[in-house]
């Protein structure tokens, strides 16, 4: 039994994005997706299968992550990512990067290669030097539309005024072969933030989570609200120690706990047994899901 | 019904530790814990009481954080410090700051005077000047003590030789007269740790988490495996959704839970009905605690 879910992001899905859009959207959730899938077709870990994902999801400027990421208030990109092996629990995280070209490499080496689970700011990128990464100019992550968007932003548009398709995260989780579950997720953050502002995808047990025999979670969304609802682990707890079945854990932060303190975003993750979900509480959230058994679903929309 | 309970760090704490030595620890909790008790006392609030007491454990040097901060690899004091309102779960929290003289106070102008929960580095001190902070320089955190325990570390000696009271981190949770709980945690982070590198204090959820009705948690010990068991949230949520009592969630973490992915530390933690627990599976943990009804303790070993 095997499985992969990918996001790139919920929020207000306008409809006046136009069909073209769409369809790229459509075409690259696809694309990656099967790139992911082919990891755990070939018997490999849900861990490189969710790094693989990721990281497609960060080089494609369609979203908010890697090159294409949000610009923070001074209009630099700065990055957080985080990773988790369900295996033995171990965790990778990054914050406020922002000359790694794939943050979601970096929070992997932190995982594997350091005795620390989260590094942040030129102290992330000292490491990432000392592993041999390259570094690439911050440059390299500044899209125009992200430019046009900040300048919006600051303008004081309002929000639904800004056609915003990819204000989330991307994320991933997986099961593989062995019943190993992993998370990946991974973020330019919210657009103006101040800089230094890390959202809940690098914080394990807010964006990102992940235990054998329990279940993946990957979050997107207003980050604050996640952090502070300690979404991902409140969706573990559920299933491990209430018995909810991984829908009702999903769909209880979601709908229950999250609009308590008027959270919005979305949700996947995956169980022990390859159970999916893929819940929200904005207007649409991209994502994507294969499954062994043969389903293999792209969405954008409800 | 109003009561505070503070830590000043869990770890190991040798027999070789003189009795002066003992005594300045005993005085020092002695008086924090009163004064924070005070505004407990007049009426204030427990975000208030925990703000008060982790400032001055972080204005002592007998503790790993703010004054007397354990050092990085590469010398310089980097702290990290939360806070959460039980009222709200509003929650602040700032990572790797190494100008900010109370690191306690600035992660609560984040929570109340930023749209962010989390700031961290550079971006976290552009954010206290504009809230008109003063900066002092990284000197002011260094001690003779802490350069020395660098340097044994560096040398390599064994972490049993080197008598280091004062490894953990500083937290305080409250419970005030309107029934409101409140956490807050403050450290330095462990000695010889990479530049950038955040442990559980900072991070809501792993180090600290207060929610109205159910409890307050502050954490100390080896942070990576705080975040990695969610700590914090694990303890609150077992007493929410599981019906747990808060000693017997403490004791799961502590010595279920942790020792799984051999993980040392400490909780202090308070709940509703002013029950106070504090708990840790290493030698020993700096702890103090007040409750109206009379009782008052101040203990070092089990």
């Amino acid at each position: 039994m095997h499985a992969l879910v990918i996001h790139g992001g919920a929020g207000v899905i306008p409809d006046r994005i136009s069909d073209s859009r769409h369809l790229q959207y459509m075409e690259s959730l696809g694309r990656i997706l099967d790139r992911g899938f082919e990891i755990l077709e070939s018997g490999g870990s849900s861990l490189d299968a969710v790094t693989r994902a990721v990281r497609l999801l960060e080089d494609d400027p369609l979203y908010n992550a890697g090159h294409g990421a949000g610009l923070a208030r001074d209009g630099s990109a700065e990055m957080d990512a985080a990773i988790m092996d369900g295996r033995d629990r171990s965790a990778g995280a990054v914050a406020a990067v922002k000359h790694v070209r794939n943050p979601i490499e970096l929070a992997r080496r932190v995982m594997e290669k350091s005795r620390h689970v989260m590094l942040v700011g030129a102290g992330a990128e000292e490491f990432a030097l000392e592993e041999g990464m390259d570094l690439v100019p911050n440059n390299y992550f500044r899209t125009d539309h992200r430019r046009q968007e900040l300048e919006d932003e600051q303008r004081g548009c309002r929000r639904e005024d800004i056609v915003r398709p990819s204000q989330g995260t991307v994320g991933a989780v997986a099961l593989d072969r062995g019943g190993n579950l992993a998370a990946a997720t991974s973020t330019g953050g919210m657009s103006n933030k101040l800089p230094g502002r890390v959202g809940d995808s690098p914080i394990i047990g807010a964006g990102t989570y992940a235990k054998n025999g329990v279940c993946a979670v990957s979050a997107t969304g207003q980050g604050e609200f996640f952090i502070r609802s300690v979404a991902a682990y409140h969706i573990a707890a559920g299933v491990e120690y209430r018995g909810l079945s991984l829908e009702d854990a999903v769909h209880e932060l979601i709908h229950g706990i999250l609009p308590e303190i008027r959270g919005l975003g979305g949700i996947i993750a995956i169980d022990a047994e390859g159970n999916i979900v893929m819940d929200f509480n904005t207007l649409g959230m991209f994502r994507a899901e294969r499954h062994v058994l043969g389903r293999r679903t792209i969405s954008i929309t409800r």
